[in-house]
């Protein structure tokens, strides 16, 4: 038997062609292959793991000290049982602004189908077990995000969820940060240089992450063919104040608000994991809850920890939802 | 020419008598009497001053570092002819919960009114002007919040307002508080006891500031005499989800929502007079643009500045606001 | 019985007399008379009580939301009988630039002398016990630092102390700081306009008080009559690096350093009492721990607790300092 | 033509074999070999590039929102001209504290000499320059501190430097968080099976990052064979204070503390480069004043620039080291 392998592919996207930002079509795609994968003939499940927002496949092989990359953290779960072998595709699906949460925006780009078009290539790539209930979506803070947001979206597509700290309940782990924003735009006197080129914009402070953030989240949830921009901000750049209409159209897009009317695609589930930390820094751990409660109303099966601590150094819980997934597969 | 002088008198008041949270209906007021009012027989006019949130009157002549009492201030602004004579009434509208917002709620007490009461009681011990050309109301933070109430209220009892940085926009000066008042909910083993005799906990750190300033606002936002405390929280103890109907109730209170259903009792004042720094930790400068802006758009005559500096500190914006009062007196 | 009183006295001091500082030699005292005190014809122990950096004698009747004035605070403990009737004298030692820390300098003035001639204008003033087993000195961060430093320097004067929180262990509490006082300099175009005329300097926030707070630490422990400030600064104003030859005149007036030279002044003590809170922002609780230590290692009475909290919102420790005062008074 | 390429080398370590802490002495090394490097022939400059604590060579792989891998900025800066071909080689120094200093020490390993080793290592397995004048050693933060450290060390092995926010001035970058790092072991109950297994401490928050941190900086800068540990903390664990023999060992190591003896090892250089920023979270800019000061007092010919930012998020200033050095080089 062999040892486990990262895979790097270069991936060219029909779905990204031509997208908003002018983003590459053509990507990186990073996937683990357990170590028997050469050897042994075998269909494997595949786990689709999203990094968070300003992170990418590859930021999941990033050096952490004290930590292991995703290779070793796979190839000890499987060597000590915890995780039976599986495949995991690391997708990159960054934008000029950072990130683009995993869903289509005429502002972005189609990155939800650019997934999906993943799992095909991925399916037709690799010896995969191409059914649902062998595949599994997780992420972690705007990756938890996307992989819910991809399952009531695509129930069919992926049979399995994990959702670690993953932005939920606006009203908390978004608008508080307006204001903020706003102040960090005031303070951007080039704002359309920043925003056409942040690379160059020096130095990558926390300013300029805010305004990062802002336009990304923008450009995700609001999108508008015919602003200048592609897409509206939700709060008015001269005054500050929360435009409600735009904010509006960002709240469709809140897993919680989502829920009533995607429950019939969450009960179709094999697994629903979820948590968050009791100490998380933007109170995600509150949507989580409700999120929570709300299913077990429903009568929806899942599974659900509120944990010590806050929303970083969090890479230790993949332990617990890839097992989890283990568990949980066909 | 004898010297000013801070007379304290204890009022006992109609309106506060049997108020809910069993606050006392006899109160200190504190008055400025300016040098020559001992010696002129001359009738003065008077402002109102309101204290912020967690102060009363008597906070206006605490000892402060590197600054004057409001004597002293006084003193020097008429010494300089900056400010004419006048009398300033320093209320008391402290509830167990720190502050009353200067408004009326079942919940706690008849605040505005109390304020009304004053200024008869003020009319009928005192040499005033007794009209409302000659009347002002002023206050910073929770303060500026009730002057400006107040004049929506009753236009022709105040004929001035001077506002700074005055809550406001609530959207963005107490909803991105109420995870973070949450949490300290949490972490607030005794809640009914804390509520019940917030003098006896211990020690009266941050966490215990946030729990009464969330129960003082709810108490004076969102009053339910149908309920066991006498008021609503706008969050679900246990979940700390929003509570929209709750908030709604808040949002009532909004100055900015109410302007324009009181645009006519607003267009009725001698003066307005609006400040905020641009550094505000509670972002109260944006409700303050808004405010302005759609005063602005209205053709209602105002004064608006927005200055360096955040929340904290501010008390040297008395001399300016006094000076315009002053200046706008009939 | 009639009640208790506040006496105001404006007293001219002999020792502030043209002082370096130019602050006034006649300052008001403000004085606590037990309700008894008219009545009794008896003799009383007197507690000298000092405020915090910038604060003054007058602070300790600031109004404080959930919490008592001294007088109050005194009325109950002497009615609970936790507290026997006596004086409590509530000195004002500061200066242009907040505080003296209460001690003699040619850059401020005598002040620790100046609470000598207070002592014996209460002696010759009010019907105090005009012995030292019957006088105790009390006070918080820099007012416990100063209590500490006169019954190290003057025993005969004082027979017991209470010390919360007080400044001790300068490598800790003030150490720190230095770098960050330095940026505020350095963020200070007009330096000597503002050590010059620091109520005219606006706003006064965070920066402002650093410089003030550097300005007057440095003119207490390094005075330099030769100096064109008359002290110096213990870091270069250029580059910010610590000059160690007046960091060292700094540590010279650590209470912890003062110790083993003055262990049989603190021996001769009826009562030494000290705590700190475990969260104490400036590490006070560190420095209060190895002062007990060390008192404990010699073999010298104390009383020493550290307890749940930081260094504010502390006013309800003095319901414990000043019952131990009263049971360990002659 | 070719393309640039990160060879990774697994490397076995004379020097590491038996260290004490047990990391292994079999690394991955990481080098950038410039595009023309399979086809030209020539023998090309080195630059060491040395990783912040926490870091390590990988780390410059990393995905970076916004910003390049260490290939692509050398692609984009070779390919415009600002940077002559040349290799880097990125060493991995970690240890299971986070990080050795890049300095020897009984308490974790000779890590110089293990960069000395990776020297030879080099010029054996590429086609270097193997001359001091075209060998350069940079780094930020604790690579900073690691290169400069060389250079006083061994200014015949590398003739150019170049330190970014590195750490120096201790009594600035260290002593101040010395109490707040004791405050996290006061939170630590498991202290020994945390420094043992750092790894399997949860969750890796701010605390266990600050023990981390102490145990890291304690084993190399005051090692101790007969200590339980192999190393002497600065603090005592008990109480918090200062112990005085052990902050001198630290001292000992602080590059503006060494200057004036290693004067003539920094004289020799070609290249001295040094940055910080202005608002530098570690007041790094003060260190790097103070050295740069003294290097121009005792005319050692070096650039200097403080610039506006902190001490994070500074990647572009790559751009301007490596240009520097580039043109420096032989």
């Amino acid at each position: 038997m062999g040892s486990s392998e990262i895979r790097v592919e270069i991936v060219r996207s029909e779905v990204l062609q031509g997208n908003a930002l002018g983003d590459p079509a053509e990507r990186p795609v990073h996937v683990y292959l357990p170590a028997d994968y050469g050897s042994s003939g075998e269909r494997y499940p595949v786990v689709f793991l999203l990094a968070g927002f300003g992170g990418a496949g590859a930021s999941f092989l990033d050096y952490e000290a004290w930590d292991e990359t995703i290779r070793q953290r796979m190839d000890r779960l499987v060597a000590t049982g915890q995780v039976r072998p599986m495949l995991l595709v690391l997708p990159d699906a960054t934008t000029r602004f950072g990130g683009s949460q995993y869903i289509n925006s005429t502002a972005t780009g189609r990155y939800q189908d650019y997934l999906l078009e993943l799992m095909d290539w991925a399916d037709h790539t690799f010896r995969t077990s191409p059914v649902r209930e062998a595949r599994a979506i997780a992420g972690k803070s705007s990756g938890g995000f996307g992989a819910l947001s991809m399952v009531m979206d695509h129930p069919q597509a992926f049979g399995l969820v994990a959702d670690h700290s993953g932005d939920k309940y606006f009203e908390y782990c978004y608008l508080p940060d307006l204001p903020r924003f706003h102040r960090a735009l005031e303070a951007t006197p080039d704002l359309e240089g920043v925003l056409e080129q942040p690379r160059e914009s020096r130095p990558h402070d926390q300013s300029f992450r805010n305004v990062m953030e802002l336009a990304a989240l923008s450009a995700c949830y609001s999108p508008n063919p015919s602003a200048a921009r592609g897409f509206d901000f939700p709060i008015d750049l001269e005054t500050g104040a929360l435009l409600a209409e735009v904010w509006d159209r960002w709240r469709l897009h809140d897993p919680l608000r989502r829920l009533d009317d995607r429950q019939e695609a969450l009960r179709s589930l094999r697994l629903i994991y979820l948590d968050a930390g009791r100490r998380d820094e933007f109170f995600l751990n509150i949507g989580m809850r409700l999120f929570h409660r709300r299913l077990e109303t429903l009568g929806i099966h899942h599974f659900y920890e509120e944990f010590d601590g806050g929303h970083f150094g969090l890479d230790y819980r993949l332990d617990r939802s890839l097992g989890a997934i283990s568990r949980a597969l066909a």
